[in-house]
């Protein structure tokens, strides 16, 4: 018989999705150049031509029979060690190719973490606002999730709410960091606190606390600043990776999780994300891929549109005297609705064909999400369709 | 911490892995002429000229934005319909393209198919010898997996025993035809038997039964004959295939699942399976191989190989004495062993440099698998070897 559960899950209706699919109506009828999407977090500019070349110099030359060989469940040792000496050379970390385990994307990179140090059962925390997908994987590895608040005046951790909320059944906490929705970059200062926090947490309760640390957007970053690496400031963290934003081949499907060498039974982690697969039915990223990324594991397509686009959206509504925190990275904005219903917020804007996203569904009610991952010329078309909104709705 | 379950499941070795590595130690003492290795199933064959070419010209030809763009969770419409319409022209089906789910792979597929039609404490039917990654896949989707004797004869499905084992409880079969490792392909009598067998439970039970049918193989089959589609015999059929072996990518993970049109609530399952995709982190297969593949969907490898190795295989083991049934298809042979022990007459073979895997692990013990996924050359540098264990040890 069907398995009901999974019917059931689709009552949960995607608000990003419901939005985006009204924009896509709204286009095909008023025409693209009408239409304001902000809802959407598609990476906007191409990859870069070297992963290209390198593909294709991979399809003309090798032998199709080793190209296309099975990957060991493992990963290729050619991206693994790509990856390994990266993060090492960039982050003075001191990885092993056994650490890293090449997995289709960001999603899966956290479904095996996820599975690899919780049980079912077990406590996790992320902090708002959070990505709406963290709820649905973390029920999935039977885990129960707690959203703590952060600090709304710039998307860093409230301590005093984490030190509140820590239980000796919290097994892990989830960051984002640059976050989605927003943008937030965790600095230095806080993730050394939540490290010296951690460690305190594990020596109180007498086990592992390990920090999965999901870094899809670790090198889209603004005014230039860097994002500070979480996994050297604690040893017990997984790092979540996808090489869709910043390469930008999101359709691919290439990312992986990277386990510090000083964590605990660093070593068991290999072969334990191995049966995690199998479980789950995961397989590596595919091996033409996996090798073409290799080679080209330094590089980001060119990403300094998001900075543009920030600046230019950023200044837009200080401007028209939006509560807003100036992003550190991501291409996403989180300014504050304009009333406290962001829900209607949102509704009133698409009469301006502005299509944002009511914040609900990422934990902090009040606010909205913009996507900038647009051509910088449709950012400013936008601009003449917000001051409209703002000032026939909302009289500023 | 250490989620323990996963690191419990590291303590059950793959017996076929355990081998492959002993035959990978050999090769790497003795050189790798003098080493014949029946253990590991890896396609020997490269993939088409035209699906090289497609990729390159993808990557030569598209914009990269759109190339390496998401591709919806349902897969991308130019794969789904390349996908139902080669069904249907090959096999007389009706699929919509929203029938058709890309996997990574035949594993994804069955992790998707056994979720969608069971639910956790149910029963599923399986038929011995049968792949050994079955039990695993079962029990992680929280399956008791039953498997049934087949009938020695010919390796065809044993309908007194089945028929003795249903009850309501089971909500699923699962078959694998053409057969790893028994090299059988299920008849159209066989699959006709078990569909009226199916329907007469579902009516007596008031509920469906599934048929769920792992097909990798389905394009290698031998002396002229061809696999009868299982799908069109019984309507609640889930259909799971990889391109690994048909257009010899296995390293490139690209499969679906084919929902029969006729089955109960059919068009639910495509939505379902993406809350599945969520729930095991799982992922679309990349967006240019779905492309790549799309524009080659009715090729094949040169799969004339296997059988050609198979014919010389087959007359040496019957020449040997062997007690074998002549595999109608994939790359496998499944010879009973010369004593009743497997393990032992493996090896004692193993002493000749021949690898094979003993039968116990896929429910059938007494048995060898023999892979001939080689070079014909290789199949025939080895049987003097075989010829001489099969003389010095057991006196034929």
């Amino acid at each position: 018989m069907i398995n009901e559960h999974y019917v059931d899950m689709l009552k949960e209706r995607s608000v990003i999705r419901a939005i985006s699919e009204r924009a896509a109506a709204r286009r095909a009828e008023v025409g693209e150049q009408h239409v304001f999407d902000f809802s959407i977090g598609n990476p906007s500019v191409p990859t870069t031509h070297d992963f290209t070349e390198a593909m294709i110099d991979l399809y003309e030359t090798e032998s199709p029979i080793a190209l296309h060989g099975y990957s060991p469940s493992t990963g290729l040792p050619v991206f693994t060690q790509a990856v390994a000496d990266s993060l090492n050379r960039r982050f003075g970390m001191d990885y092993e190719p056994s650490h890293i385990y090449p997995t289709s994307g960001a999603t899966a990179a956290l479904a095996h973490a996820f599975r690899a140090v919780t049980k079912p059962g077990d406590e996790m925390i992320t902090f708002a606002p959070y990505f709406p997908e963290y709820r649905p994987y973390s029920e999935a590895a039977g885990l129960t999730l707690t959203v703590l608040p952060c600090d709304p005046k710039d998307f860093q951790i409230d301590f005093a709410a984490l030190e509140q909320a820590m239980n000796p059944n919290v097994q892990a906490i989830l960051i984002n960091t640059p976050n989605n929705p927003s943008g937030a970059v965790y600095s230095a200062a806080t993730l050394q606190r939540l490290a010296d926090l951690m460690r305190a947490k594990q020596e109180e309760y007498g086990h592992a606390i390990f920090l999965i640390s999901d870094e899809p957007y670790r090198e889209i970053t603004f005014d230039g600043a860097e994002q500070p690496y979480p996994s050297k400031f604690y040893d017990n963290t997984l790092s979540c990776y996808s090489f869709s934003k910043s390469l930008s081949l999101p359709g691919e499907r290439i990312g992986y999780v990277a386990v510090n060498p000083k964590a605990e039974q660093a070593d068991i982690f290999g072969p334990m994300f191995t049966q995690i697969s199998r479980c789950t039915g995961h397989n590596c990223p595919g091996a033409s891929i996996q090798r073409a990324v290799a080679r080209v594991i330094d590089e980001t397509a060119d990403l300094a549109v998001y900075g543009k686009n920030m600046e230019l959206l950023y200044d837009t509504l200080i401007e028209l005297g939006f509560e807003v925190v100036r992003p550190g990275g991501t291409f996403y904005m989180f300014p504050k609705a304009l009333e406290d219903d962001a829900n209607a917020f949102c509704e009133k804007a698409m009469h301006y064909d502005l299509f944002m996203v009511p914040s609900d569904s990422f934990g902090m009610p009040g606010y909205v999400r913009m996507s900038f991952c647009l051509d910088t010329s449709k950012v400013e078309a936008a601009i003449p369709a917000l001051r409209r909104f703002v000032t026939e709705v909302y009289g500023r």
